[in-house]
């Protein structure tokens, strides 16, 4: 009765869920499909390439909660999917859309640019597949709109990417419009009722009887979205709360209850010996890689563990599959008995500057990353990169508000400039103020530089410090010290942004290269209270790393060489 | 006898197949291994991102031969991918090397970083797998020398890339070395004699009674290297021979017998003509893609063609499975009658200069491209990317000995940068004294620019020409001439060299507005034989296209909106 294109059906849902700005880049199987972006109210990013708008999606949706990526079939695809690999393995949602050759010259095997030559036109959906928890080859106009709210609706509630395949000739099929005025259902699938309680006894029965119980807040409780029920938890029981790494930012860090990053070995001694005295974690959205644990360092026992997931609870060793955490936490903050509740004091977090502060003039490690706890304000946005960075962070203590991306488990170097770059428009999308800052090696810069492009295109409020060290420190650490494959050109970083575009209005650039020169800069107004881009070239030595660093890397180095 | 480990053999057997530089970026999975490179006598490139260093790599095997890439596992790995696949699209050899986890790791289905977090550790190499002639993983050592050399040798045989996964702790497991002193076998299998004599009896006969024939080289005929006996063909028979825009670069155009290049309704008509009106046509190594053939525009038959393959060959409608070409072409060379062949002339072909300059200042593509033959020499190295380029080249006669890089199938931008750094560098490692030239789009450009950064690491001698006309020309043609989605940033381009690193000395920079200008700065005896680094931003209209452009764009449109 309303009928209309497939591409506009497509892009009015993605609307309707969310997204305001769509990152990709141009190719002739998805031009015309581009035509109905600014006409569903979106925006379209013009990324410089693939592989920075896939980090620019991942960084988006990290920050919104959803995002979508337009790629050209084949080379465009392809240059993205390893940003995409990164979103699936770290539990984001994006909606990869890719703009492929029509129906018919696929059916006819036709020899097309941007094809293997062989005629398969499914080779890089095949590949895709693996990285998606749902492939849409959109071929048969009757079945595109149960598709596209199938994909949506499973990116949505398994928090991963979609991967949608749009041929040419199917972009302005008319397909029934009726449909839009129903919004897709994101509910998440309800717990069976018995089931549930079943779950929330015995972690009671646990909860009440336990003399010494905290919480441990991992990356899937931000990625499956219970924040608000981990907050109304820690609220009513005022638990000791403590994140891991990928849970950093999950928690308000100024709340009393909050105790510091967990990581085995890699923590704090006062945190450590309470996380792992404790006769009961629970532990919710764990996610024990390598990096996330300080090398599997770990000393709690799964003997006086809950552990909540999006897919099961396990309590000690039994399993309770198909019963999500959601429904769970929720009944257990409803019906936890306050009086039967244990609640030991939480060790106190600090910006420890001071004692941090040597004598000399050089930024180390150990000082900037409290010092930066000390400049960071409610709300910010901090992204750091796999290097120093994401190490220093655990020692910076965030303020209320602040949103923590990292790429922990996946460590895809580069990531960083183009998750910054999503995370920004995302916030300009929501229409708040807040001040995205990024935290990137020389290293890592490098391989993104260019997205610092699209921030001045789009005009969008980033700070950046970049740590330059002269090369690889974090692979130093692992191997090869003084080796030439860890040395980097020396790039005129802070010209960068001018080179790409920005001009003497659009960008700040400072070179820090003393502990003062940084007090006087995270302490000036004008610094602070920037709308815009600002580029800062941070110097630290080359064989300086974060305490939790070392320990990690040699922990790696062991992994890697044992025979 | 003399045991030596794994890596060191790797690297001792890449050497040995005449590669001299390692493409690639270090990562903890592949630390150890890259020890090994300045052991055996390589390079190691230091590449900005794994992207850059596949297109790196593809361009440096087209100049050298065949080279290597490592990566890491996952996270480099997938960012190289789309490079691959273009080398797998176009048949260029490229060792692809990953250092991925140790066996026990994999085995034990750890929790690593750069993986999908659910112990799939052969995710990657599956994917891969879709895009290389064969895939290794490297996993017991009594296997490892003979998967090593397989790989090798397919990679070379069938021209495509392989895949090598090396785990940590294989990288230096001892194996037994004695097997170095036999080079390995790159010999191409010998077509059975009876079934080539046939072959070659069946050619004759329609060669010996065509009365018009004429050669017709495309892209496998570079691929699968038999230049030597296509030359020999030409030099012998004198027959008019022709290229495709793939097979642009292997006859020596200023040969009597050159007579243009090919591409159906792309062709000039002087030469359509005379392909379309042969008899008999001998195409050796067609690849008949749609960028390659004006959008499938050829009006030759088959029933006057014979068609030389690497695998097989095909007389009219008649197939000859398992007969390469190269032993057919060999004894067409030996056993042809000249007494008995008809040899039309070949259309004159020349750089019209003087007719395609009209009276305004505006460099115009009509303009440009023959004049760029005026100015190039014998032996240079010229790489075009996708965009305006790629289709302007055709209308340049190339002077003797000049190497042209293109990558018409796959089509991947930002190749050309990568691709010119790689030949440059395999110029630099052969000893020659060649120039390497690139034409690279504004858009394209900004894909991969920071690959500038690699020329300059290695004081590579590179001539950038940067066509600058506002963003995505080649789109603009196929559809939205005015849409915004066509339009990139403006950067400060002449600046890019400075920024990444290269010095006054290093680099020389240029921003030509007018035909009076070009014509000055191609005259330039200091620009003609710089020994390092020039960019040249070069103004050309933004509604401006070559001629074969606009034909192939209307084709493509109309190809991708058929209903
Ligand atoms: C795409 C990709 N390629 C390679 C790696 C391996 N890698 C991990 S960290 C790192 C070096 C990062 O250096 P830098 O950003 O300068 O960080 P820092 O010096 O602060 O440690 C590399 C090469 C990776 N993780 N991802
Ligand atoms: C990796 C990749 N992404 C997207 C495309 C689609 N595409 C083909 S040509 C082109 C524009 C090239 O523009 P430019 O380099 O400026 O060339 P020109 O203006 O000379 O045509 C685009 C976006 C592609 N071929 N490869
Ligand atoms: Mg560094
Ligand atoms: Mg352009």
């Amino acid at each position: 009765k309303t009928p209309v294109p497939v591409a506009e059906y497509l892009f009015r849902r993605l609307h309707e869920i969310g997204i305001r700005s769509i990152h990709g880049v141009p190719g002739d199987f998805n031009l015309v499909a581009l035509d109905y972006i600014p006409k569903a109210g979106l925006r379209w990013v013009g990324s410089v390439n693939e592989l920075n708008a896939a980090y620019a999606a991942d960084g988006y949706a990290r920050t919104k909660g959803i995002s979508a990526l337009v790629t050209t079939f084949g080379v465009g695809e392809l240059s993205a999917i390893n940003g995409v690999a990164g979103s699936f393995s770290e539990h984001i949602p994006v909606v990869h859309i890719v703009g492929c050759p029509s129906t018919i010259s696929q059916r006819n095997g036709m020899l097309l640019h941007h094809t293997l030559g062989n005629g398969d036109f499914n080779v890089f959906a095949n590949m895709s597949s693996a990285i998606s928890c749902d492939t849409a080859r959109l071929n048969k106009p009757s079945e595109i709109a149960d598709q596209i709210d199938h994909a949506l609706r499973e990116c949505w509630i398994r928090s991963r990417p979609v991967y949608i395949m749009l041929p040419t000739d199917m972009a302005e099929q008319k397909i029934e419009g009726a449909r839009l005025d129903t919004p897709i259902d994101l509910a998440e699938p309800k717990n069976g009722v018995e089931r549930e309680d079943y779950v929330v006894d015995v972690v009671l029965k646990y909860l009440h009887a336990a003399k010494s119980p905290v919480i441990l807040v991992d990356a899937c409780a931000i990625r499956h979205r219970v924040l608000e029920e981990v907050h109304d938890l820690v609220e009513k029981t005022q638990l000791p709360v403590f994140v891991t790494p990928m849970g950093k930012g999950a928690i308000n860090e100024s709340h009393p209850a909050y105790g510091g990053v967990y990581a085995g070995s890699g923590s704090r001694p006062d945190v450590a010996n309470r996380l792992e005295s404790a006769d009961l974690v629970l532990s919710i959205g764990p996610l024990k890689s390598d990096f996330n644990t300080a090398g599997f360092s770990y000393r709690t026992s799964q003997l006086s563990s809950i552990d909540f997931h999006s897919t099961h609870c396990t309590v000690r060793y039994s399993e309770y599959p198909g019963v999500a955490m959601r429904g769970v936490l929720r009944k257990v903050v409803e019906r936890v008995d306050l009086s039967k509740l244990s609640r030991p004091t939480s060790p106190e977090v600090a910006n420890e500057v001071a004692k941090n502060r040597d004598s000399s003039e050089t930024i180390t490690q150990a000082f900037f990353w409290p010092r930066i706890g000390e400049y960071l304000k409610e709300d910010d946005i901090v992204v750091t990169e796999t290097g120093t960075s994401n190490f220093g962070i655990w020692d910076t203590k965030y303020p209320r508000g602040v949103t923590g991306l990292t790429q922990i488990l996946w460590g895809s170097i580069g990531w960083s400039v183009g998750a910054a770059q999503g995370a920004a428009l995302a916030a300009k999308d929501m229409g708040v103020d807040r001040r995205t800052i990024l935290f990137v090696g020389d290293g890592s810069f490098q391989l993104t530089a260019q997205e610092v492009s699209t921030m001045i295109r789009h005009n969008l409020k980033v700070t950046i410090f970049l740590i330059y060290n002269e090369g690889f420190t974090i692979e130093r650490f692992i191997h090869g010290m003084e080796a030439e494959y860890n040395d980097i050109s020396r790039w005129q970083y802070t010209e960068v942004p001018t080179v790409f575009g920005a001009s003497d209005k659009q960008v700040r650039k400072f070179v820090i290269k003393t502990k003062d020169e940084l007090d006087k800069l995270v302490t000036d107004k004008e610094f602070n209270e920037a709308g815009g881009l600002q580029f800062v070239e941070l110097w630290m030595p080359k064989e300086d790393a974060p305490r939790v660093l070392k320990i990690t890397a040699e922990i790696a180095a062991k992994n890697n060489a044992k025979m």
